[in-house]
């Protein structure tokens, strides 16, 4: 008798097929496989109802930090459970881990990030940093400085409002509108693809003036409110961007007086080695900071909208008979808020982030040898925040057709040996556990050589690829 | 010593009162008084860091249905965690809890609505509503069909799309942006304060004559993509809709190919003694139920979006290559799902519905007798859903004085004495856990008749206000 006996899969895929709609459901396919049901999870691994054991290199989303399955955590939450599961947060009531909390994001966000209003994960934690531009610029009385801009191939979160400012390509699809007239997208900071011959520093500078452009015509500085950006790009492709562009762009906010809105769902709590990438990894303090995902390491729903004392000041002004007439059933969930203080002092006692210092330059090394690889283009990112760019051509940079999905099949042949990889178009992306030991890291790397090495005879088997390396 | 001696409240205070933004903060008096710190729940009873006892007649925020505390709560809850925590919802992969409980929902939601969108909160499940009704009408080629219905003074949630649906004067502060070109507010039906000589169905007909008008103006219902409802509402004063309102609204929609979206945030999960209360009080059928709060009765944050056949056999047609790119990190979080489902299984084993059908109508009827106080202009509501409308004179139903906030005074006196009724201008809304016992109900009531008569007492002796049934 295995422990995995119990489930009927058959029948918890039927039931899960039939109702429900999957984030990003791909309606064809999904009626024909269903989906795969994780029964079980530990650590960096996680096994589906059949009891096969993955290690699980997506981390959840972004977002399994600290590992699965801890008894620590799952004491804090059934303490809290047990203690006091939730009190209305509205007006002048509230809970104890929630002011807690919010106190201790002020401590670890940059600079005078002091003000913390809490949601339920990314997308709620940009939507309440979009209203909260309204609110800071109305306040201002600068009712005409309302324009947003932010990236294309940005991924900003879900609502409607959140969705309009991320710049995905992929998810605009035609299904869906879109706010249109306020948010402006301008180029993704992709120095793999730049135009040939520019350096670094010369394509942030025309990364820059595109930038000053857009403001300019969107009517000058008095009618742009904000710039959204991820430190590094996640699922646009973890771009990290070319020197000096986080800076610059920050400065050009600064003179402009537009505020920087950092959105940190991906690069906080641990994954590229700090609590915040925005000022430890890119010497910048925004005026806002998104969070969700490692700040609970997925165990709980939550997401924080952190912002800056010059903010407070206007939208808290004394005298002025305000209310900030925003606000969810469940902002400061004390289970959730729970969760997270555990996740923050887990990641404390056990020098996480000093782990990741360690270990993930050893992970972003080991993988960037997988470059050695005809198909492989690039390798880019920092710590466990990786991303491989597959590519028909490295000279060229030319892609494979996109019918072949060489993404989801690389993803494939590593799912067969037990490695979980995201496909994202014709990339692979990693954003593991930040716990993993160098020997999980080098079974990671070696599955994705012999995974990719597997893919490469199979395209050439079919005549879809040849190795030009090899005929040269 | 007490259990409560370990709570240094003013620290507590202060830290939340630095640090944490709360959902409709009054910035002025918040910086004076700070917030009320809750420590402990116990069915319908929290008690605050110093130890006091309240009986929680708000319920949370319409939510703690089932009551806090529960062991087999925190067990379901404390499982999941240690066994699954979380696994990534996205395209093709799923967890056990998330698909049994879409099945579960599609089982009690009425008629063909079988499909479930699953997010953390009643906001992503209207702003998901809105996007998967734009979604709808562009498969559909109808790119036109946009415009979105619904009523002034309905609250829909808090992001920019709920808000902006939502219609709540006192919400729509100047502070604040909304969509104002594809969403449209309508009548409020308000029989309480309709035109005097219109019996409940003539008032009817002209919320109908208004809402076909409305469509007219759009221009016809081409341009009209969706009407937004909650059964009874919610925060705008529990507003129970004439006699024939609700069908012939829905019938409207239906002669107009206009989706009924029914918000069930506050009414579903047992409140008026139903899973639902669109076909089991208002035998209707919708096309978009949007359900969250009583759902994991606030033990932990979920949101559901649940849809008909009808939609889904547009967008997930064959053959179309369609995908649904919209999602949350937490959509069909295994911990809130199973919470949810316990819930659902303690509401069925122990007959809460049942309960509710019977103490629920004994709630409304003792609570009626309120009336008969010469500042209480209306009680109504249904079951655990009841709002009190306190006015100056009863006769020409005139309020007081907006600054003397009649339902936060009223409030503050029941607090006193240990009740918790929540304030909204001049109302006072009730919405206790669902589980209350005649006992409790007659605590309740008496409180609040105590509560109102010390206030009357105060506004005559401050010369605020005069018993004219007194000198009559």
């Amino acid at each position: 008798m295995s422990e995995f006996d119990q489930y009927n899969t058959n029948q918890i895929v039927e039931d899960d097929k039939n109702h429900f709609l999957h984030p990003w459901q791909y309606f064809d396919s999904f009626k024909e496989e269903g989906a795969l049901p994780i029964a079980k999870a530990e650590g960096a691994y996680i096994y589906d109802t059949d009891g096969n054991k993955m290690l699980d290199a997506i981390g959840g989303m972004w977002c399994t930090n600290i590992g699965l399955g801890r008894e620590d955590m799952v004491e804090a939450i059934a303490d809290q459970v047990r203690q006091m599961a939730y009190a209305n947060p509205m007006v002048d009531m509230t809970n104890i881990p929630a002011g807690q909390l919010a106190k201790k994001l002020a401590e670890l966000a940059p600079g005078d990030l002091n003000h913390v209003f809490l949601s339920c994960g990314g997308s709620t934690a940009v939507d309440t940093a979009f209203r909260l531009i309204h609110f800071y610029q109305n306040c201002r009385g600068l009712h005409d400085k309302k324009h947003i801009i932010a990236r294309k191939e940005a991924y900003h979160g879900s609502t409607y409002a959140a969705m309009s400012i991320g710049g995905k390509k992929a998810d605009h699809v035609k299904e869906f509108d879109y706010i249109t007239d306020t948010i402006h997208h301008i180029s993704t900071p992709y120095y793999y693809r730049a135009p040939e011959g520019l350096s670094e520093e010369e394509y942030t500078d025309t990364l820059i003036k595109e930038f000053e452009d857009k403001i300019e015509e969107l009517g000058g500085a008095g009618k742009v409110a904000a710039f959204f950006a991820e430190p590094i790009m996640g699922s646009g492709g973890v771009i990290v961007p070319p020197k000096g562009y986080i800076q610059r762009m920050w400065e050009t906010c600064k003179a402009n007086d537009i505020l920087y809105v950092s959105d940190e769902v991906v690069t906080a709590f641990g994954r590229v080695g700090h609590w915040f990438a925005s000022e430890d990894v890119f010497a910048i303090q925004p005026d806002i900071i998104t969070s969700a995902k490692g700040l609970t390491s997925g165990y709980q729903p939550l997401g924080a909208t952190i912002f800056s004392d010059g903010i407070w000041d206007v939208i808290a002004a004394s005298g002025k008979g305000r209310y900030f007439a925003h606000g969810f059933t469940y902002s400061g969930h004390p289970v959730a808020c729970r969760a997270a203080l555990k996740n923050i002092e887990i990641i404390e006692d056990e020098k996480i982030l000093e782990h990741v210092r360690e270990v993930g330059p050893y992970f972003q090394q080991e993988l960037e040898k997988l470059v050695d690889l005809p198909i492989v283009g690039e390798v880019r990112g920092k710590n466990f925040m990786i991303c491989i760019e597959n590519v028909a051509n490295k000279q060229t940079k030319e892609l494979f057709a996109e019918e072949l999905d060489i993404g989801r099949w690389i993803t494939d042949e590593a799912a067969k040996r037990g490695v979980l990889v995201r496909p994202i178009g014709h990339l692979n992306v990693l954003s593991p556990p930040i716990i993993l030991t160098k020997e999980q890291v080098d079974h990671i790397v070696s599955t994705l050589r012999e995974s990719i090495e597997a893919v490469m005879l199979d395209l050439e088997k079919q005549g879809l690829w040849s190795d030009l390396s090899k005929s040269a």
